[in-house]
């Protein structure tokens, strides 16, 4: 599907707001997750708006960050107008962050679909994922249905929401939204082949996304159109953002709406959560090392080796990850990553906002 | 003894031209172990020098090194005369080092008693050192024999000589230096009571000392009188120490001289050869962790953590040693020290000459 020929041209919402700690210690409060090169040489966020290249113009890319994070973000995109970096005067969870992107968006190109985008996932397969993204636009401007993406799970992972889904084909109806599963049932999701994680990726028409916060969703939107009525003055929105309801667009509108599809992906994702997510995209060597940077390992094995500037020599050590930075260094077991949520924990207890 | 008022002043000299790989990467080429505070808050070449304070004067404490190491070494010792840092043109094993000494100090203290230490050896109870040193100075003296030091093992070490003595008392005959023992031999020696660790530190007038060497190793001294001969000037040294046999004193004097004694030390003392040595001088937690720098270590054992300028969080790891510096950090097992030389020579096989 052209972007120049399309009566109903695709808009790309970025949400780059996210904070993560998990990544410490290179993600930190002013470094977070998505302005990594964890995966690839490029930065997630670039990543994701690089592979609109061609597909989508960069006057219709928008990207959603807070105001901590604005400067750097349009520091870091170039390519887009300054003012496609729509600021949030506080992170207040997706649904208000989709629509303070509704008001600022609808003025400018109102007949546009909007594409839903994480700027903290992995995306393989760019041919695929804009098949796929051309599929859900077309059927969201032809049929007015709010369309979500599924990926398939391959294992009974109990993090994500599940999407339940019926029929065949590449687009199918959506007949549930289920939270987080307990083990049993998510293995109960990953055999009925009718269940989809839930990326939190989204494709809608300006119009019927605005019709459906209008229906399910009033309050998350009345305060912005107050404020864009009153004139929006940039100096006003921190004022009408605070009455908006801290609520995910999941449970805000998704899990009312009636008439939701879901388009099944064909492209490889992840939302690299984690070190040892980020170590599944680097190759092992013979010993299961995997080492970035300028290393030695002797006598290691299963070791993952994230280096910085300097040289870094292993010995005779096994399953560990080391995460090097220029002012701090993480040494932690490989199956104790999640304990790196403790050490943020303790560094904020601690004050070490120089960490942070 | 006091300083000013012994007919034969004690004149130290600091052996302190060592290289050492062991302490990588904080021991490097252009900085050796003598100058590191890996154990307590001085360099080892400073503890050396000020365990002298009051008791040998600053212009009775020589220092050899070599030619790269001698301007830090300056640096390091502004309180000795310049002229007393004693630069070898390039290291030749101790035997040369120590004649070398002899003729530059014998022309300006012909009637002293040279006290020949290591500066990259820790001893405690400084008292007690200076006491047995003093009883070393009297033996030299009087009873004009070549003293050497004997350290009590406490452990069949197999790294170290042995020192055979005989006799009663505070100062013993030597019957014979032993070579590194197989771990039986080591066994026996500990359990004789009349065995010691040789440490390298020795004791003797500077007439003894020529004499012997006049007998014992001729070419260790004649290349060095005919230098001095021909007026001693700087720039023919390096020629004249290029003919000295590459010998240690123990194989060149002590095993040969038919008066020597030993005195038993009473003050304890390490050669602090390894990491694991230098751990041994730091307090552990109730975890067995070892940490200098700005650490956090959650759910571990038994490491050992010397920090640099950086935060290092270790969380879930057990048996580690880790070492950060500037440009280079090193984990290895604990019982694997040995390793870091394997890092090193990789590392010297590689050109990474910026590195050693």
């Amino acid at each position: 599907m052209s972007d120049t020929t399309n009566v109903n041209p695709t808009v790309a919402v970025v949400m780059a707001g996210g904070r993560g700690t998990r990544f410490w210690p290179r993600s930190r409060n002013a470094r977070p997750k998505q302005f990594l090169a964890i995966v690839g040489t490029e930065t997630l966020l670039h990543q994701t708006v690089h592979r609109l290249d061609g597909h989508v113009s960069p006057e219709r890319i928008f990207v959603v960050t807070t105001e901590d994070l604005a400067e750097e973000t349009r520091r870091m995109l170039p390519e887009l107008p300054p003012e496609n970096v729509i600021v949030e005067p506080e992170g207040r969870n997706t649904a208000p962050c989709l629509a303070l992107a509704l008001v600022e968006i609808e003025q400018k190109i109102p007949n546009g679909v909007m594409a839903v985008l994480s700027a903290d996932h992995w995306i393989g397969d760019r041919e695929l994922f804009l098949a796929d993204l051309d599929a859900a636009v077309a059927h969201a401007a032809d049929k007015r249905e709010l369309v979500t993406f599924g990926i398939k799970p391959t294992y009974p992972e109990t993090g994500y929401g599940y999407i339940e889904s019926e029929g065949q084909g590449p687009v199918l109806k959506v007949t549930a939204f289920r939270e987080k599963p307990p083990a049993a049932v998510a293995l109960q999701y990953l055999e009925s082949g009718r269940h989809y994680w839930n990326a939190g990726m989204f494709v809608w028409t300006l119009a019927d996304f605005r019709q459906g916060l209008q229906q399910h969703a009033p309050d998350v939107l009345a305060p912005l159109d107050a404020w864009v009525a009153a004139g929006a003055r940039p100096e006003a929105l921190a004022d009408a953002y605070r009455q908006l309801p801290k609520v995910a667009i999941d449970v805000a509108l998704m899990e009312r709406a009636s008439s939701v599809a879901v388009v099944p992906t064909r492209f490889r994702w992840s939302d690299v959560g984690s070190w040892p997510a980020a170590i599944e995209f680097q190759e092992a060597d013979a010993a299961g090392n995997v080492s970035l940077g300028d290393t030695l390992l002797l006598d290691s094995h299963n070791c993952a080796i994230f280096g910085g500037k300097r040289f870094i020599a292993a010995s005779g050590v096994d399953d560990l990850i080391v995460v090097d930075s220029d002012d701090a260094l993480l040494i932690c077991r490989r199956d104790r990553a999640q304990s790196v949520k403790d050490v943020v924990e303790r560094l904020r207890a601690e004050g070490r906002t120089e960490l942070l």
